[in-house]
Formats: C-alpha cells, structure tokens, sequence
C-alpha cells in the first residue's frame, strides 16, 4: 500500500469529471488526507458550504487557488484586483487552507513593459500582507513558466521569488510555491531553490509531455514526461520542506476525460514509482 | 521609405509560399539585403544551387538555421548528431553564412537528467570548435524558449550562454543568438545581454501573441504582440552588437498564409513602427 499520509490532490485535477461534493467523496473513498481546492468551484458550490463539507469529511488543505493578476497598469483597476484577491485571502481562511496560491498576472498590453508589470506586483502584495496576516493565510508566490508570462504570470523564476520575498522582509507571510512543471527547466533551480529554504510553503507535482499540445492545459502525470520529480522533490525537502505533494494535473485531452477513480488510482502508484 | 540596410528576413518567414528561388527573388524585387537561410529548404534546392543563387542575386547572409540536437545519452548517436553539424558547417560555409544558428537539444527520455543534457551539449560545441573554425563560421548558441527545453534546446537562457561561453573560452569563433521571442520573459536578460556584449553574433525579432496557440509555430508579427521589441534592440546595440535585424517568424495560422509581397511589406512597416 502506498504511503499516501504527504499526498495532496488539487481540485483542478479532476476540474472537469467532479462536482465538488462529488470530488471530495472521492479523495474520501481513496483515504487521501489532503487537496488545495479550486476558487471557482467553492464559489460555485459556496464558500461556508464547502468549508463544513471538507472539515466534516476530515479533508486537510494544502492550499487555495488562487488570487492575483493585479499588474494592470490603470491604477483602479489594480486595486480592484487587489480587493479581489482580500476576498480570496478570506476564502482561504473559511475554508482553513494555510496558503492562497498566489499569480501575479501579465504584461500590460497598453504599456508592454514587462520590467513595470513585475514592480507593480511586488507592490500588490506588499499591500496584501497586512490583510493576509489579519486572516492568518499565507501569500504562496507561484513562479509559472514563462509561457505564460504574457497573460498571467510575469514572476517567471524562482529566483525572482526570491528576490521579491527578501524586498519584502515578510518570511512570516509570505511564502514560494515551487511547482515541478513551473520551474524544471530553469538552470538555476538548484541553487534557487536551496535559497528559498523555509519559504517553500507548497510543493505542485506533474509532468512535461513531449509533445505538449497547449500553453496550460496539457500536463503530464508523474511519470508520463521528462521532468526528474524525484530529484526536484529532494531539492526541496534538502530545503527543508515537509509538506504535502501536492498532485496538479490540468490535462484537458486526457486526464479530465477519466474516471475519477482511475485517475487517482495511477496518482497514487505514480505516488511511489515516479516522485 | 525605411532604411533597410538592416534588414535580414529569414527564409522560415515565408517558409510555406515560397521555395527558395522565389524567396530569394521577393528579397529582391523589395530591396531586401539579407536573409537567414533555413536548412531543409537549402538542402532541397541544393546548397551549390542556393550559393550560386544568392550570390547572383547580391543576397547576404545573417546565419544558417540550424544545426545541433546533440544531447543524446547515446555516445554513438551523439557522434552522428556532431557529424551532422559538421555537414550543416560545410553548407553554412558553403553559402556564405556567417555563423551556424545552434540548437542545443532537448532531455532525453532514457535519462531524464536535463543536468547531464547540458553538460553533453557543452561537451557538443567543444567538440564542433575545430571544425567550426576550418571553415570559418561561428558556432551561434542560441537560447530558446523554456517551453521548448523538454525537445529542442535545454539552453534556455542567454545567462547559461554566457557560461558556456565563458568555459569555452572560444570567444573567436563561438557567439550567442539573441531571439527577442525566446529571451523577452527572462528576468536577468538586461544583464545578461551587457555581459554577452560583443558574443552577440545574431540578433531575431518576432513578437509574442497574447493568444499563442502553439509551441513553435505560432510566433507573432513585431507590434502585433507583448514583447517590447525597441527596448531589447536597445540592449543588445548597447552591448556592442551593430550587426543585422533578422526577422523569423514562424506562424502557421497567420503569416505562412499570406502573399509574400505582403508580409515582406508588414515586415517594412513594422521595422520603422515597432523595432
């Protein structure tokens, strides 16, 4: 029997089979511990609904997904966009997850500059903090991979990660979420990674395919790519990170299409043959 | 009328309208000084043929696209790859060319080990250097894109071009190709553009789309995306390089569809409005 007490499954991961009640009786009947849920689907189902239905079925949150997207160069639109993601921080804590996973968002089209979009979302979250300290859950900054850096994330690296937490001098409240499909590719994962130490406060699992067919929805389970999970899960633990594997698979031509059984099934061999 | 004694257009703009006789005669008929030529074109064409032609017609030529993909783990497989790019230098040399665009290659499968697809790579060019300067063309790494590390080019930014080059110590006769669309996303590519300084040997100009559709062959035309292509022009001019602005758009949906005449006359536009 795998070891399953570190496993997390996302929400996303089964996005398209599962309502929400649906999805958390699966994770029931397979005796996973743990998910970080999807902010549209609480939203749908409700907040206080989804709250009480995974604290009765004893399902732990390894976090919310996500807030963000506040680089807009019009200064009400970011701060609306700020607003947005204080209600997604109070999201996160109704439903005790510890982290909300935080993208920064794009470029701005009517400026183009990239260098701009990156300030103004560092200043996004300096002035998210106080409310995420009032609530109690911390801002996970995801670096994304930079095919995606045009329309949803211009934190790019882990190393910018860092960067942006040491200007930020808030280890108590602001964390990095390392994701194995995000960051692989990056030369300087290793040594980025060591310097995040204890700021990693969540940890996303999936696969590259070969031959990738879409910029967000074609990740590869563990074990079905070219990315070395092991070794990066060890990066990270060498870290100093202890928390759950958190299994993220957007996956419109595959994955979505399964039983959800069968997909947690593989999730929870790969579990032990792949990570 | 726009200056465009700068102007290279590489042959994979037009990669689907025209075959190589009527591409080099579209350069000509819009005054076009330059190009990049794409190998499987020159090859069916002839590279005695291609010579004799772009020489006849007074065509320069910015580079020779591409040679490389020698990462595989197979120590045999990896001395054809190498002998390959050997072939590809005869031709570049052959035609004219002053350097040899050099794509790295991707993981592979066997081992997964992207570390060890670097050191090959790396161990690749040094092994290339002789022969690369018997016939007298530069070896250009080029970084591409992250999103196509897993296949095509586990070089995937000008800071780890600048390493190799910097262990090469080759400074004669291997250089580094700075792509606009493959580099733009990186958050060190100011410094690492200074620091390639006179290394720049290439310089690539395409846009990206907002609504990229596809991994490689959905590049946009310059303006018509986010990249603020004037800035990074800016930079690399700074850092010394005062050679030719190559345009290579790969663009199945769009640009690959279109009149030559008309695209070359966007191209012209554009350089004067967004270059």
């Amino acid at each position: 029997m795998p070891d399953v007490s570190r496993l997390s499954i996302h929400q996303v991961t089964l996005l398209e089979q599962c309502s929400t009640p649906q999805f958390v009786e699966a994770l029931v009947r397979h005796a996973v511990p743990c998910t970080s849920l999807w902010r549209d689907k609480v939203q749908s189902y409700g907040v206080e609904n989804t709250a009480k239905l995974v604290a009765d079925r004893g399902i732990a949150l390894s976090g919310y997904c996500w807030g963000g997207l506040v680089t807009s160069a019009d200064r009400a639109e970011a701060a609306t966009a700020r607003d947005e993601v204080r209600r997604a921080l109070d999201e996160a804590a109704a439903v005790k997850a510890p982290c909300l996973i935080f993208v920064a968002g794009g470029v701005d089209p009517r400026d183009k500059s990239i260098a701009d979009a990156r300030a103004r979302a560092l200043d996004g979250v300096a002035d998210l903090i106080p409310h995420a300290r009032s609530v109690g859950v911390k801002i996970a900054l995801e670096p994304l991979h930079p095919m995606i850096c045009a329309t949803r994330s211009v934190l790019s690296t882990v190393r910018l990660a860092n960067a942006w937490c040491d200007q930020l001098a808030a280890e108590d409240i602001v964390g990095i979420a390392v994701d194995t499909y995000a960051v692989w590719w990056d030369p300087e994962i290793d040594a980025e990674i060591a310097r995040a130490g204890k700021r990693i406060c969540s940890f996303h699992i999936s696969d590259w395919l070969a031959d990738t067919q879409d910029l967000r929805f074609d990740r590869g389970m563990m074990g079905d790519g070219l990315i070395d999970i092991p070794r990066l899960r060890r990066a990270v633990e060498t870290a100093g990170y202890d928390g759950y594997l958190e299994v993220e698979i957007f996956s419109r031509r595959n994955w979505w299409k399964r039983d959800p059984d069968d997909v947690i099934r593989v999730i929870k061999e790969r579990l032990e043959t792949a990570v």
